[in-house]
């Protein structure tokens, strides 16, 4: 077996060369999202629209130019080395999927996301879902049909599904949903019928420059490398970038330092995931992150297990007294970033446990809209008794219901339960990475994140994309995908809390 | 003759389609440069060169693809309409130029650049040529390669100076040069000479934040449009964007408020006539801006003959007092605009008069270089000298000298002489605007900047690329291209000033 880089048939350079040139015009646009959702005027999105669609198509053209199709006809997976293998099949599942879809779709697609974006905005300020609804419908029937083209035969919200996370089966996040509902329902139940009371010691109004100096400071303590990174404010916060520039965005809410404290380390997360991608695999898949659940695994490994844990607050609160000006206990702040509320109607300020419960929601609602069962104008009565069968809730608008999230503005139908694999991932993880590293909890007590990092560098962002997700998975924990650790913790730390 | 959209030919349609995805493409790109020097953190500049170098690659691959080559073969702008001739006229002029130019060229100029900007940020800031100059060389002999490519019997500054000023010869260059040294060189001594001292009121520091919000009052006066627009702090102004977005930057010295105020309305003026250019265009040539030296007529007509007039400061002093803590008076604010300094040794800080000096010496400098009848190395010594001469004063360091400019890091040597023509040019619209529109000056005494931005859309802004340059200056003044109307105005304005 060849092993050497020279030794490789020159159709791997090729196929690898022409995929770099797809990684960077794609990554090119990836920072034209970013523009668009923090700094552009408003008035710019017909160009932004028109920019990001011929480069979307551009992007189409390149990955299934003749180089790589030829190419990868030459190639055989099986007689190449690792990594180089896993480089290959990673181009090709990319390719075979370009290629079923004609250009001219992928374009629409990005244009029509571009311009709905506005829109989505526009009809969440006045919260108005019949405003948004037309997008929806046409960015559900472009997908259908992007679906459509890739597998006829395939169950269409699967083969969306895949852009997110290829490499497991859709069942495994029905599976997973379903656990979390049967589990974490008695348990939310419990914690509705428990007579305690967690702390909730926030109770002033804190402007968006106090909670902008505290959120760089925790980043400072939590090691971002602002050589590589910076923080701005976006309505909907994420995180987007390479491993030479990973950015992070937040937002405010004056009564809830305590919610930018958990969104900004959650975008950290991503970011560091981001950052741990080797540099100089850049524009190979082995420089490329695994995939959302993965991705989402990183971040709530941070927000959830890091972020909500009683050592990170014995750390951090000094520094969120002197910034916030209060005066409130390690104990009382842990609290407060663990309460339980199922009121909430917002998913992204959920708690750990309700927070699934919206993802159910989404997910049944996104599978009934793609298979035609549910009309777009009906969304926001069914999202309104789902809510209410689910967490005892009625959002007061569509607003802070079906209008809350910015997925479907980006024509993002399949991505929601990447959220819940990556939490149940996140978990798994986080007890893998306890095992190997003595004293965890005492060493971010400390402020020595070091360990941690290093244990996620080498066991999760090294790797890029050189194993499928489950294989990494195993790699890292020595065991399978599993929903168990997250349910176990879950239940220890709010079985604590709420003395069940 | 065919008039009519659906009597023209199919290759009319295809050519322009494909034009269109060139300039999305390529604009999507310009978003990123501004990233890059506005927004980028210090590390991102690998990958950033990377993302740019394959949009340069990828815009010279769509510019030159066999739908363009063929479509052109096919159309003769002699049998089309106008303007649909003009839009033939230019895509084939762009056409030319790229089909002659290899991709790996084009994409490695746009690395280097990328690459060389962090550079000669940190040469700067370490006042050292010698760290800078290797990215000179290998620029200088890129850039020499691709003039070779385009014409391998022309000069090759000549070639270059095209990029920026297509329709003027570089000889009209030479000759404004001569003119305005002829010209402003006795001009500036008789100022030298002068009794008259001008008053120079600010003589306090001036915060970032006054500064800013100082700026984006005047801004706001002036008529930005801010749902099209933003401004923003670089180290070199700039100004960038489409008739959508159209961006402003601006830097702030804590002793001279006055130069931030010029330099944004400066940059103001580059923005107005990219949002002037029609919306329905954009895409097409007809949508595009006709150069710079036209584009630097917009600005330098704003920063000069607007901001540096004394009907302005009538209009804005109150503001300006307001913001800075100053009690100045409206001639005092006009005077220390117009400050004649000759001491200066920035171009970007220089007044009306010897700023062309700057120009001068640049395009000697870079004439010897591209020839190579001057070494890198030996830059910094010519340039001392060379300052010496035309303004009688040597710069303390190479910051202060040589590594002053951004531009060539850009790799965009040719460019300087833009500068001049379009300051020419500006004073020869702006005495076509004053005998068009009645009482110009009351108008802008009054704020009422409507008249005068009207009649720049309607006889610029509104052209895009359909005239040639000189055709457009025809167009717009009912005369050629000429430099007399400067230097009327400058030595009726400075010679009331000084009392010459």
């Amino acid at each position: 077996m060849a092993t050497e880089q020279g030794q490789l048939p020159d159709a791997y350079d090729e196929v690898l060369e022409q995929f770099a040139r797809v990684t960077y015009l794609s990554d090119g646009g990836s920072y034209l999202n970013w523009d668009q959702e923090v700094m552009m005027p408003d008035d710019g999105t017909p160009a932004r629209a028109k920019q990001l669609s011929t480069i979307s198509g551009v992007h189409h053209d390149l990955l299934t130019d003749d180089v790589v199709a030829d190419g990868l006809d030459e190639l055989d997976e099986s007689e190449l080395p690792q990594p180089q293998a896993a480089e290959v099949r990673e181009v090709r599942r990319q390719y075979d999927r370009a290629a079923k879809v004609p250009r001219d779709l992928v374009e629409r697609i990005s244009e029509e996301t571009s311009n709905a974006l506005p829109v989505w905005k526009e009809a969440k300020a006045e919260s108005d879902w019949s405003t948004f609804a037309p997008k929806v419908e046409t960015l559900l029937d472009l997908k259908r049909e992007y679906a459509e083209h890739i597998d006829p035969d395939a169950d269409p919200y699967a083969v969306l599904f895949a852009d997110y996370e290829p490499y497991l089966d859709l069942s495994v996040a029905e599976d997973v949903l379903t656990t979390l509902r049967d589990e974490l329902v008695p348990l939310i139940d419990d914690i509705k019928a428990s007579d305690t009371e967690l702390a909730d010691p926030f109770d002033g109004a804190y402007s968006d420059d106090t909670q902008m100096a505290l959120c760089r400071s925790l980043l400072d303590t939590l090691g971002y490398d602002w050589d590589r990174g910076r923080i701005d404010v976006a309505p909907h916060p994420f995180s987007l970038g390479t491993q030479f520039d990973a950015r992070v965005t937040t937002r405010f809410d004056e009564e809830d330092p305590v919610g930018a404290i958990g969104s900004t380390i959650h975008e950290f997360g991503h970011a560091t995931y981001t950052l741990g991608l080797p540099q100089e695999h850049y524009g190979s898949p082995l420089g490329q992150h695994r995939g959302l659940t993965v991705h989402e695994s990183q971040s709530r490994l941070m927000e959830n297990h890091v972020g909500r844990s009683r050592a990170f607050w014995d750390l951090v609160t000094d520094d969120v007294n002197d910034h916030l000006g209060t005066e409130v206990t390690p104990q009382a702040g842990y609290e407060a970033a663990n309460q339980i509320y199922p009121e909430n109607r917002i998913r992204v300020e959920a708690d750990e446990l309700t927070y699934h419960m919206h993802i159910v929601l989404r997910f049944e609602i996104e599978r009934d809209l793609l298979a035609g069962d549910l009309d777009v104008e009906e969304v926001p009565a069914v999202w309104n008794e789902k809510m209410e069968e689910y967490l005892g809730v009625t959002p007061d608008d569509d607003a802070e219901g079906c209008l809350q999230d910015i997925h479907w503005s980006h024509g993002s139908f399949g991505y929601f339960s990447t959220y819940s694999l990556g939490s149940v991932l996140a978990a798994q993880l986080f007890a893998a990475a306890e095992d190997d590293i003595a004293d965890l909890d005492g060493k971010i007590r400390n402020g020595e994140f070091g360990p941690l990092h290093d244990w996620l560098t080498e066991n999760v962002h090294a790797h890029g994309q050189r194993y499928e997700t489950n294989d990494l998975v195993r790699e890292a924990t020595g065991s399978g995908f599993s929903a168990d650790p997250f349910v176990e913790y879950a239940t220890a730390k709010f079985g604590d809390l709420y003395d069940l």
